[in-house]
């Protein structure tokens, strides 16, 4: 099902507003425990994507939001030509006839049940995972989340076609997926929420505004660093001051989400991390 | 001369503080114009660099940053291999003796003279560039910046062997640098800050806050796309929603820098743009 | 109760953490309708309050954050002195043993249930109220809140004997409390969270940082004089231009809480409001 | 002169854009010392103002701002009425004509020379003061500014007759003043930016953005409690935990400007500061 609740036959199965798939009931797991969750196929399953028409004027400077409105009736349908890899507008303007987007098939949400008794809309984002609108969260990555209820009660829904950083129009090709994953635990050790694929490892920073979530990412990947290689500070600001790289991973959900990312290839020389 | 004005062969000919070289008067450059860099080669000249040995506090969560200081007398001396294109800890401590920084040399300091009679220190940035310290400032690129007074002023400085994404130690891999580069003007248009390399466009947003540096950077390489190719908004829209990046220069100046970013490849189908 | 549990006999009622009286029903409050809490009384009723020891970092500069950690076991048991209407440490050290700290007793938390099937901590606020931290919310002030679900379900609860602006410490003198109110309904409309008093009418802007707070809450007052006046954008310009104040009510809990206000007496000149 | 650079006969003496009285040369000020300015006098000397007619964007919701675009040709000419203390629409729309602004003449821009060869913008502010926009800076008021260059170089201007927090509308009830001020040198140290008034001792945060502004002014009031009164961190709390107040100076120039202030009479029971 994609964001709007309809399904890879064009069917609506659901309400709106990014329904998920799930809960997962993991045996044996508990809180205190971190959830494993290997993606092992991220793929589009019909070939028509919708997305916004506008950028959200947060992103925006103010002046120039409050001049560019988005143009109405803007068709935004989307069509996703597997076979070649690429979406295109379905009714393009004459402009944006050629122009494509590379499918990058990704899930948004990806989440686990929060902690105590609280309960929060599938819209927002924060330490148990949700509607984290992560362009890398691909086939071939591991997530990795800390589990707060007894079998962590995984859910997985939201999938987007492509997306930019920033999630720029409130959303991003809303299409339906196939996704497989399987999941591992760590047990008696609560960690994330973390990343990683062949290339990087990510620490991923949810916060209320951009200045606390690259404050929490850093945070999360230096504590990283000092569990894993057991760095002191100074060590650890060798390590991430010429080599950290930032991705915005969204602006427009109720929690913002940067992710701080080092590459592994630049860990190889601190040895094998401890356990 | 590297930020603390020492130069390649480890004589100090200048104050710190990123001692600047220029300015130089380019002819016919008149408020009004833009200012074309091309960094035809940016390469380090001497085999040591210097860093800051702790992540700055304001990048990191308070409670980290309160707990974790760096260590003192830290030995930030860095060996810098040309031949192996690596930069290593002169006196590693044990953890890092094999910890290795790929050389990505970059200029943190481009800039001409700000308009009217303004005059700043040459730690900040703004409208007329400075200390922009964003590590894709490397050769091959160009920069295009405004010109506010006659012969445009331009200067370079702060070289850096390799920097991380928003410079989290307060500084990079400072060193001195062999620097070539030559200069074209665009007469009667003024746009930037603004640059590209073989891969992508970059818009330069310096502001004061990170929300408002990403909405600066993303106004301004909307604007580009309209300028360039007539897009209207939710035709902007529909080519920075699904394929913007964002880059964190810098986190630790005056003003806060962030890019905002499109691969040239996106921008094929959109036709030759309107010069 | 106190936000730690314990009633005005000194005896733990409850697990701390801001614990709730309520949640009262409201005969006939259905979603879309105001609730309008009256505070006829609200007074400590003991003589001990608690408060945190120290500023929290997030307040104070990173540097000084960093350097200038509270007092190890520094005693803040408070002693309330309802006859003279002022609070003093309980053990004072010598510089403070003559600092008074007037009583101006409030509630932290007043709200309804929010939206939908969401739940939140009691120490969260949102636009169905909370955890507001308001250091207006005394004896005489109504508060205005929108209802989500039927019968409202109003709570109450977390009594300060007194709080400076931004509840900088994390607290404020923590106490239980008197506290005597009555509620009326506006049906079928819905506005808030505002509040007045005898002086001002004041919108609460409850946001995820500081910019948006008086965003929301600038907003909100606003939209206040728009639907009650019928006054055009500048006319409200006019108003809020020369007139309006903030107060800074919380920065320490999940949401950043302003308020943007006005005196009545500038509103005189308007006439009577619209209904 | 008012900001447009209009004299009290409405004569244009000067280009618009903040001009400024001075510099006055301090006979014995020196870098290292503190200027201290004590109004005696803010008199508005002219019986018209100009205003801006819109909310600036950034103080809006962005959906809003969007929405309610100033009213064109809105005429914001006002009348001052000294005699009366209140300030009217020259000519009001039918809403606004009882509408009426009490006069509280205050000075925009007070600063000295800033440090080392730098440059700014009258718009601008800072640790030298500059243009502040803080409605306290009025008759009876005393403030405190670091010097940074022999003689200080005192300048003032920007008369206000009125002005909501926050300076909403990028300006406020412009007009040209009377002033009268004395000044005194507080040699060897350097404070402020600082104020007093009869009731409270406030500590100017001038930084980059809200949060910002309010760390460095909660700062800088901590050390003022620090400085004159020697109390450690846990005692500092005491005091600004249950009894400071913020004001939003201003939200619209250059730089955001937040005051921390406290009652004198909540410092009486600490004993006379140290000198």
């Amino acid at each position: 099902m994609d964001a709007g609740g309809v399904d890879k036959n064009g069917v609506r199965r659901s309400q709106g507003g990014n329904p998920l798939s799930g809960p997962f009931y993991v045996e044996g797991a508990l809180s205190g425990d971190t959830l494993v969750i290997h993606f092992n196929r991220i793929r589009v399953n019909r070939d028509t994507a919708r997305s916004g028409s506008g950028i959200v004027p947060s992103a925006l400077e103010p002046w120039y939001a409050r001049n560019k409105q988005p143009v109405r009736d803007f068709d935004t349908t989307w069509h996703l030509d597997k076979e070649h890899g690429i979406a295109t507008l379905a009714k393009p303007t004459d402009k944006l006839k050629n122009f494509t987007v590379p499918l990058q098939p990704m899930l948004g949400c990806v989440g686990v049940a929060p902690p105590g008794s609280q309960s929060f809309l599938s819209g927002d984002l924060g330490p148990y995972g949700g509607n984290l609108d992560y362009n890398q969260m691909r086939e071939g990555a591991t997530l990795y989340l800390p589990v707060f209820q007894p079998g962590a009660l995984l859910f997985v829904g939201d999938g987007h076609a492509a997306q930019g950083d920033g999630e720029l129009t409130g959303d991003a090709l809303e299409t339906s997926m196939e996704v497989e994953f399987t999941v591992d635990l760590i047990q008696g050790k609560s960690v994330g929420p973390r990343a990683e694929n062949d290339e990087y490892i990510m620490a991923l920073g949810v916060a209320n505004s951009m200045p606390e979530a690259v404050q929490r990412a850093t945070t999360q990947l230096a504590t990283w660093l000092e569990d894993d290689f057991k760095l002191n500070p100074s060590e650890v600001a060798m390590v991430l001051g010429f080599a950290i790289r930032y991705d915005v991973a969204e602006l427009v959900d109720p929690h913002v989400h940067v992710v701080a990312k080092i590459k592994k290839s630049s860990l190889a020389g601190l040895g094998p991390p401890t356990k």
